[in-house]
């Protein structure tokens, strides 16, 4: 037995390294004010400096200009800005194009504006979940204004073409939205081809709450929270400076090292699955791939039943089945690749951070050896295969 | 000399209480997944129950039921959803009242939704910042959807009468709204006068980043944060639950007993001011005031010099004078009450939190004599009206 928990449930929400906590809690015992202009008191300075210090340090690691990051409460939010932001720029109404696997806030913000009276196309994407260039170039037309097409998938962790969907949306005059949520530190993502990028600091063992829009010089963004004067003027809202300052550290502290050390663990997971259990797919690309997701159907099983078995041995992941979500429906993401029901019920995602070990991995591979063998002896669609 | 700072600006930002950080830690480093469904992990389910229970801290501390209860990211975000989310429920446009000293979440999203269409109607306030039911009741009319008057003003601290403007919208059929940020656990408000109510924890000692909306049970709203299915649908995206798990500890914080020593020690101050420092005027109501709040005009002199001299003796307080604010304009509120650019521009504001001290108070106001005294001295404001 292990004593200690396994946290596989990483693409959720992480741990908050405690590092970041030392860099956030002069902001909340010292330096607590608001951010206060030149002419404001030496605590609103100091507050607003720490702002700033933040800021710069995310815009650097994007290789982006300080005054293109605009904080937010976190990806959900700045999703909504980008495309609310960008779609609400446009005079009348116009078109965005999207992916079918897109994260939640990407499309439901996507379907709301459809209501709302823009044109929506959603692009399907092949068998590892990649959207296909030229379908994206037809699509494209007069009054197409916006593509969201995100890095990395928040579940099965396809990573898309981004340089080359940044060129052909540039040759074709419309505006780039990538979310990174997924990415961020851990994929590199080249600010020359993106006009706007969502990132957020809860994947990356930074505080919940904060997140960030990346917003290319000279883009026209209607503002989507009205406050004060905050963010040069394109969110308003108290600036949450304690989560600014803490999502700095917590980008700091990725590495190479780090992100290598996950690749490791991830493809070591893959393997020893892929070779030890039978009748398992591989969800999303073999080598396109972020570096901390491993997406795997246990064929004959279904996810709730791996989750909770899973979960009373101290091993916390989460399935694409349909009772797992909030929504009690199937991941739209397997189905989107083409899965059907029973692949998407019988999915599980170990989504790895920093607090893993390869020592983990090979715990994780024994429980799912156990687990999905003793399912798969009581199940009736089990059975049914062994016939 | 005095050593330590005096931080006189709680009304912007308050210090976290580090009681409030000792409830958040272990929904930082053990109970950090996302809260999930009940068939979730262990670790999903510990995330839920406590977001769940700060939910219930918080409806039980305004007596109202549960379900009531948005989580958001402040009361910027609370405001917005608050009044686009009811304007957006009507069908076609509607009209729309607020008083003209509200703080700029209302402010602002009133003037953004008059923009796209509605009606917007801006009710004036008397000398002390009280709106008048008279000129609310003529001015509702059939297509008015919404009411939105705060209950603590942030700046005078003037509060307004909720049960008489609740009466008088329920009488007619109006939904009525009311930013609560500067009073939630400072003043009593009774839910069954209010149908939406902005509340948030910075001003409370609390962390930065979360608040949120009571939304009383059959109010229709448009949800303006698309996501996941989080908040019953009414907000998507990740729940910021050590936030939530820290409002609800900022709020259990707050007792009767400390409302009565914020009132003594703004009272002191406010007399010892009115008594020992000629030309002063109060900005808001001497007797209908939030415990926390004294705003001063000290005539013929500029509320930047005050402040920064106060600066330089360690004491923050805040100015409605234009160089100190974001939007470099003088104080929306101080001219709303009749007040013109002299009056805002000599204005100071003083509001109190947890962490201050009686003696505090007197070593203000020795400051203050000293510097008002002196900055008159060699003001030329100050010499014309001395001759």
């Amino acid at each position: 037995m292990i004593d200690e928990r396994i946290y596989l449930d990483n693409a959720s929400s992480t741990r908050l390294d405690e590092r970041v906590m030392e860099a956030i809690k002069p902001y909340l015992y010292e330096k607590y004010a608001v951010a206060t202009s030149d002419f404001g008191h030496t605590m609103g300075v100091d507050a607003k400096e720490g702002l700033e210090s933040a800021r710069e340090t995310i815009a650097s690691k994007l290789g982006a200009d300080v005054s293109e990051i605009v904080f937010t409460s976190g990806n959900a939010e700045s999703s909504n800005l980008a495309l609310k932001g960008v779609m609400g720029a446009v005079e009348n109404k116009g078109h965005l194009i999207i992916s079918a696997i897109e994260d939640f806030p990407v499309l439901h913000t996507a379907k709301k504006l459809e209501k709302q009276g823009h044109e929506l196309t959603i692009l399907s994407v092949d068998k590892d979940g990649f959207i296909s260039l030229s379908d994206l170039k037809d699509e494209i037309k007069e009054n197409t204004a916006l593509v969201s097409i995100q890095h990395g998938n928040q579940e099965i962790g396809t990573l898309q073409n981004i340089p080359e969907i940044g060129k052909l949306c540039a040759d074709e005059g419309v505006l780039f939205h990538t979310d990174a949520t997924h990415t961020f530190t851990r994929v590199p993502i080249d600010v020359k081809y993106v006009d706007l990028i969502t990132i957020s600091a809860h994947t990356i063992h930074g505080p919940k709450g904060i997140g960030a829009l990346y917003v290319s010089d000279g883009v026209k963004l209607e503002k989507q929270m009205e406050g004060g004067f905050q963010e040069k003027g394109r969110r308003g809202g108290l600036e949450n400076i304690p989560g600014a300052v803490g999502f700095a550290r917590a980008v700091e502290l990725v590495d190479e090292e780090e992100n290598e050390r996950l690749k490791e663990m991830r493809d070591h997971l893959i393997e020893r699955i892929q070779e030890e259990i039978p009748d398992t797919t591989l969800n999303g690309s073999r080598e396109k791939r972020i570096p901390q997701n491993a997406n795997i159907t246990f064929h004959y099983v279904e996810g709730e039943s791996i989750t909770l078995h899973m979960d009373m041995r101290g091993v916390a992941v989460s399935t694409g089945s349909a009772c797992f979500s909030a929504s009690l429906e199937a991941s739209h993401v397997i189905l989107g690749i083409g899965g059907d029901h029973e692949r998407a019920h019988g999915s599980v995602r170990f989504s790895l951070g920093r607090f893993n070990t390869m020592e983990e991995m090979d715990h994780t591979v024994e429980h799912m050896k156990e687990i999905v063998g003793r399912l798969r002896e009581i199940s009736p669609l089990g059975k049914e295969v062994k016939k």
